[in-house]
């Protein structure tokens, strides 16, 4: 296998999807998982012990390719732009529950006119697009949508930006009770409110409280990343991606270890930056998941990546001469992930496929 | 076309491809164009007025279908990890003269046992990986690669960070002394040095001299970025490729305008952030190519781009409404484009592939 590639530890990943689910189960949620990050039929399979299930999109490719795998509840949960309904109504008529997602009086009228149920977008943190809660915007596209109306969502997307378990549950109850408020507001107004959907990892991971809701979208985790680790949804040891680089050189006075994986295999994304603990393009290992001592990619161009011992850190740079492999946990799983057109599973050669493009 | 898709405006390609050309010929050099940042065959026979030519690659998966599209004379550009030498070799064997780089004797065993040839990597400006001018090791590796030796490769990829002309003809200056320098030395202890290869975009079309160079690489120009026109190698007007994406929402307290293209499609390349002029993830245009005053996009999730007028500027946020589509001038072609699987060129409806993968 020619580096770089991305290795996928499957138990990892069952972990992943066994915590959350107990954890769900406990608060009598149900799982909308967000296929965003994995794009795989073969995940999503997992997700539902080799079965069917409601999911989440991010695009209409991963609608139609999900579909064409033989799921049919499917919400897709990107503002709708009017253009794109003629796919959407395509694979409604396949027999797909295909529900959009919106924000405005003239999506509403589209959407009505196309007869696809829809979510009216809540916003509980000013991270996105949505309607404030108690805002009567809520009730004039409900008033438009009339029986296309199949609930409220809403996405704590500022969660990403809270450092303790207390804070990230403070976000999960702001994030349902954005969401309950309004679908309370509505169901007052006389429309019927039958989806409450709430979601992101980290609320997920420290809800406290489910009531109102009717279900719980989450994606990244069942890959976890740095970033997820760094505001402690996670432990290193439960990242299950990685991209494996070969060592192509050494220039002993800068301390760098030069790779073959670099931004193209890595994306740019550098969520950490912005964390307390700056992990570079990432956290190096050996083949076995372990990572060396304070040892970070900290430098990528297109296809070249720089590996250097943390700034500050004593350890020494390892001995890893010209083809060692090693793995680079990532920043951000689903913007790594997305480099990439396929999984290899680590220890098996088992190679999963993902879905591209729009 | 569901956006967001990449759009490619062929005047533009045509016009900056003969803007290098032009200038290399008055210097006497031969361009090998680098196909890291097009990966499309269709652009490397743009370059070559339909027909084949010298080109630079990133890959190995590039380096395969350039040859099958009739490409013989390639040069891979990233240090060669010994793993990789059974592929180089097969497109060798189908008579390819095809090219490796590499900066340390172990390399040099390999490839050499190989039977491949390549060129020693000069470092000029402690970018990345190389040999410094003046030092033994490259004597040792030439030694090692015996009749192997093609001849030495540098690229000065601080040139990025220079902003002025005068700055950047110094960089191409230093990256041609560098160069011919190790060229030189080595000719000195006896070797044939037939290549002498330099180049980067900004060096390119800054160099005053190109004496004892054989031949200059350069791939962004072909569509240029916002990173290429705040350091003044392109103007606005020039940058050929953009993401077209439409609007989906508004969030008129905050001054956003919402589209449905992200970092997914724009990628999280920010290179405009360490320069004088922050440019956001894009200068918002329309669909003529004028940009709209001061609108840049400021943020982006996976799906999500949120437009807004430029920190510090009286522009009025233009009234863009729900299905209005845009298009946003990236900071970095070559990291835009690999988002995407295919170019659509303004105005004909053609669309072209690129190359994926490694």
């Amino acid at each position: 296998m020619t580096t770089p590639f991305l290795a996928l530890d499957l138990p990892k990943v069952e972990a992943n999807i066994a915590r959350l689910r107990t954890r769900l189960a406990a608060l009598g949620g149900t799982l909308r998982p967000h296929l965003k990050t994995a794009k795989s039929v073969e995940v999503a399979r997992l997700l539902f012990d080799g079965g069917s299930g409601p999911i989440t999109v991010s695009t209409l490719a991963e609608a139609e390719a999900f579909a064409d795998a033989g799921f049919t509840d499917i919400l897709y949960a990107v503002g709708i732009a009017p253009g794109k309904l003629e796919r959407v109504t395509a694979l409604r008529r396949r027999g797909v529950d295909l529900v959009v997602l919106l924000d405005s009086v003239e999506q509403a009228a589209a959407v009505a006119e196309a007869g696809v149920p829809a979510l009216i977008e809540v916003d509980c943190d000013g991270h996105r697009g949505g309607i404030l809660p108690g805002d009567p915007a809520a009730a004039r596209i409900a008033g438009v949508l009339g029986g296309n109306l199949r609930g409220v969502l809403t996405h704590a997307g500022e969660s990403y930006f809270s450092y303790s378990p207390a804070a990230l549950t403070a976000d999960a109850e702001a994030e349902r009770q954005a969401a309950v408020r309004v679908a309370e507001d509505l169901r007052a107004a006389g429309h019927e409110v039958p989806v409450v959907s709430v979601g992101s990892t980290p609320t997920a991971h420290f809800a406290a409280d489910l009531s109102g809701v009717t279900e719980v979208r989450a994606g990244n985790f069942v890959f976890f990343d740095l970033v997820m680790a760094g505001i402690g949804v996670c432990g290193l040891d439960d990242i299950a991606l990685s991209v494996e680089v070969t060592v192509i050189g050494h220039r002993p006075g800068k301390g760098w270890i030069l790779t073959d994986g670099g931004w193209m295999a890595l994306s740019r994304d550098r969520g950490t930056a912005a964390q307390p603990v700056d992990q570079g393009y990432g956290v190096v290992t050996d083949l076995d998941g372990r990572p060396y001592p304070d040892l970070l990619m900290t430098g990528a161009s297109q296809e070249h990546g720089i590996l250097s011992v943390r700034p500050g850190s004593g350890a020494a740079l390892p001995d890893l001469p010209v083809g060692t492999r090693v793995r680079i946990l990532p920043n951000h799983a689903c913007a790594t992930a997305a480099q990439f057109d396929e999984y290899h599973l680590t220890g098996s050669g088992v190679v999963w496929s993902r879905i591209r493009g729009w």
